[in-house]
């Protein structure tokens, strides 16, 4: 392939005769492929991308001011969303509704304090229909950012700062991680474990702000005990230090609730190097049912969250917004947790 | 946070009060800081993140026609992306590099063969300066399609489909993988290893066919041997069953060379359960020297490339070109790739 730069746009007859089909062949394909052969339809689009055709969407564009895409913001730092596979199983889902609705998804990512004004110039600037926003910590500047740009915008997990519960113009989707919690913490009391410690994520996040209540609620009248609270800031090394410092504090502790797979499996190499035994001498139950939670040894019993659903209904929301903001739907949706038994909890 | 919808774009003016400095100082900062002091470019950066402010490039862009953002593609499943961490490094390099010419990176996912037509119309449609493309496999159309829209391109990675070695406009950052995996297999037979296996990628990778050719460079005269290859798709399962299968083929091999350390941590899975020690019966050499590397056990010998700067040049190369088209530098960088000896390899 030698590289041609040519500034002319390809047209729609241009794909026509390349695809080898009618003007209208290629217009009903551009515009959904309703009645075409799949063999033509494929065709059509292979013209498109050979020619790097822009179909009528982008002139349409200038006309409705949308742009056909959607940014997506995860404000943690590369490291932990490319070792993280809950965030790949949200944008699974994400990418998937957007796609079926002719919409791409712009990841943003956010490594320091310093790319957020950049951010924040961007998305005012007009470059997208809207955001979907993850693992914002409580003092984040984006969604303000947003906000008065007039950027729909559809969280993922509650949003946590001030006044923020009271707000109906905030739209999220979450998952019940207050009642996942309890179903962790009363199965661990239901297989005769008493003195039950939790491994949480950062307090100023709601997921892990909500887990660390379930496990109260969930716990004996009297159980709670500040040596059993440790927070693993939802990384797996994190995980691993935790588990060190309970066991330090509490060296009697017979159960513990990891809020997070990848913090259990930090939590699991810690018993493993200090001789406890899983489930034997300690009980774990960790949260997500991600992959890390079947690649454990024992296997991990876990609470699960349907994470690539919570993506789906994100874009989902968001797209309804953009269509018509006088019809966006709930403001809130949340998705319900399920505890999977399996050998880390005996 | 109470949500307020605004369609008023927020003015330099605005800005300067909020911040309680001069219109001055809000456009110094706005064009790069110089002079101010850092408290106050610190509030003057919060008055715009909280307003929601666009400064002038955004202007300057109808007249530069640049659009400050740039797009990174790479041609793989979310799955792989946001589990191999490579790629988290190679985008961290890539965002730094972008941030310091305060550009924004926006990374497009492709999930399926369907995306690409989207995608193509996305990147010639002008939202932005330039695309960085990897891992793209050698029948991807998107190249093509970005060319003919006229859209600067650099590629992670020597691009390999039919015609690229010989086309001066195709841009590419890499690593010299032929090297990295002859210095492993040298050192492998300098242990003294003689059926020396290798695990490879996709054959229509550039980089796991230079690592298979490599490989082939260093073994002994009349070594090569058909039972001792095995594809193991660059994926830890991937690189599991290829070790699988490599035992039955060759109950004998000695050594293997993996060529990734996603990949060799499968493979180890597989020589554990088999009951093979490692590097007594089997040697055991990676490649990437990436976080897997680390925690086996034993730590694995592998090959480093410095993937953070791969993409930093990436970046760095791209910008220069949408700087200036006439003067775009060198069409190639290569970087070195060095052995790293741990306890894999005896």
């Amino acid at each position: 392939m030698v590289v041609e730069r040519n500034d002319r746009r390809p047209t729609l007859e241009a794909v026509a005769a390349r695809a080898g089909v009618s003007r209208a062949t290629v217009s009903r394909v551009v515009n959904g492929g309703a009645g075409v052969r799949p063999a033509v339809r494929e065709r059509v689009a292979r013209a498109v991308a050979e020619l790097g055709y822009v179909p009528n969407s982008a002139a349409r564009s200038l006309v409705t001011r949308r742009t056909g895409a959607v940014a997506v913001i995860i404000g943690e730092p590369e490291e932990r969303v490319f070792s993280d596979p809950f965030f790949g199983r949200q944008l699974r889902g994400i990418g998937r509704e957007l796609a079926a609705a002719d919409t791409q998804l712009l990841l943003l990512l956010v490594e320091s304090r310093a790319d957020r004004p950049r951010i924040g110039r961007y998305l005012a600037a007009g470059h997208v229909d809207g955001a979907l926003m993850f693992s914002l910590h409580h003092d984040d500047p984006l969604p303000s950012v947003a906000a008065r740009a007039g950027l729909p915008v559809v969280y993922g997990g509650r949003p946590g700062w001030a006044g923020a519960a009271d707000d109906p113009g905030v739209r999220y989707v979450d998952t019940d991680n207050r009642d996942g919690a309890r179903q962790a913490v009363r199965h661990l009391r239901e297989r005769g474990r008493r003195a039950i410690a939790v491994i949480t994520g950062p307090p100023d996040q709601t997921s892990a702000a909500d887990r660390l209540a379930g496990y109260r609620d969930a716990l004996a009248p009297g159980a709670a005990d500040p040596r059993l609270v440790a927070d693993g800031r939802f990384t797996a090394d994190g995980g691993e230090a935790a588990m060190d410092r309970l066991l330090d504090a509490a060296p009697e502790l017979d159960a513990v609730f990891v809020c997070s797979d990848l913090m259990a499996s930090g939590a699991l190499r810690t018993l493993r190097e200090r001789g406890r035994r899983v489930p034997e001498d300690v009980a774990v139950v960790g949260y997500d049912d991600l992959e890390p939670a079947a690649w454990t040894d024992p296997p991990l019993t876990t609470v699960r969250q349907d994470v690539t659903e919570m993506g789906r209904l994100m874009a989902r929301m968001l797209l309804r917004e953009v269509a018509d903001p006088q019809d966006a739907g709930p403001a809130a949706v949340v998705t319900p947790a399920t505890l999977v038994v399996r050998g880390s909890s005996g």
